[in-house]
């Protein structure tokens, strides 16, 4: 049978659309421009986020877009403490490489979008969520990835800010002691997406072979023949 | 500015391909045909996984691909198990409904895939994993849903199966304590694509209005009008 002849598939445009946003995205830090993103367009980003699954579809997301230059500058302020600890781990070669690197675009981008995850929603017994309840924070981390890959449909870059501390954001934005944060991202246009991520052109960390990646039918089958 | 203006923006075709894969996404159960998944696709399908952005570039994941009927036996075995479990948190109208619902393709998809997260990949000290330690599962999720909407794109369907006991998926899969499984997901070309997520046609959850998940600046302030 032609793989290629299948109904439900997507035009070779349209995949090439997915496959496009799927290996162009990019962790931006240092590229964006001011120009401002319309509403128009940063509902659809979040309407892309809100159609992610979600385990018993309990839509455990929520999004705050900040704007605000002086609250910004209050979570810059809890990234640049939170990256001194970081830097500390390091030395030598490695301290200087980690000082170089820039690691958030907090004030330069117009648009920091905090999406969190609300563990209590959807009840006591949310179905699927039974077994394994980090699924409902795995739900919200899709519904990132889907932002992610609109924006880079859009045009417009997306940063996720892994260092900081949660306790702190939280006092900032005023959520409630339930809400998780996931992710706190730097949204805006840019001059430009680089081709390969920075860690891997800086030559901190190489990409790792597919082929290594994959077993089969047992995680210690290898088996690299059956690729 | 015409927002439509930007050199990095996709052309229309594209941009529909992301945003249909985005919204035509389903967690697919019980539509699974027989037909088999070339190595290619597959492998299309895993470095599309592979390609998204990772928390100091670690690229946590691995990719156990299950074919194999007795293995998918053992595991189906594991979900009925767990199942039963989650069944018995319900009762009366709601234990019917969710005895009514299938909740994973696990024999009939010609394809299962774990996807599992390394935390000691890349070192004591993964850059930017400082603070929040599990953004390692977090970009093995984003994995996840790269791979899901490749898969969309190619008129694949996937299921996530939440629902399976991690200690006993382990041993059946012969993985190593430190690793985390993080989705076992069932693939395969299906005979349709529902219109909805199956939980909201069905009446047990309603998708909730995108403006009341949006807040400006502050948790609490969700001034409507700004939008």
């Amino acid at each position: 049978m032609n793989e290629n002849v299948n109904e439900h598939a997507f035009d070779d445009a349209e995949k090439k659309g997915v496959y496009r946003a799927i290996h162009e995205r990019r962790d931006v830090r240092k590229e964006f421009l001011p120009r401002k993103i319309s509403r128009k367009i940063l509902l659809k980003l979040l309407n892309a986020a809100h159609h992610a699954g979600s385990v018993g579809f309990m839509q455990p997301w929520n999004f705050i877009v900040i704007e605000d230059v002086k609250i910004k500058k209050k979570i810059k302020g809890v990234f640049v403490k939170e990256n001194e600890k970081a830097k500390s781990n390091y030395s030598g070669k490695a301290k200087e490489m980690y000082g170089s690197f820039k690691l958030e675009g907090i004030e330069e981008s117009p648009v920091n979008i905090c999406i969190t995850c609300d563990s209590s929603r959807g009840g006591k017994h949310v179905l699927g969520r039974n077994t394994i309840k980090e699924t409902d924070m795995f739900s919200t981390c899709c519904a990132v990835q889907n932002l992610w890959l609109a924006a880079r449909a859009e045009g417009i870059g997306v940063g996720w800010v892994s260092i900081i501390n949660n306790g702190l954001l939280k006092k900032v934005l005023n959520m409630p002691k339930h809400i998780k944060p996931i992710a706190y991202l730097c949204l805006g246009y840019v001059s430009k997406f680089d081709k390969k991520p920075l860690l891997e052109t800086s030559g901190w960390r190489k990409r790792m072979p597919l082929d290594e990646l994959i077993s089969w039918d047992s995680w210690d089958n290898m088996g690299l023949k059956e690729i």
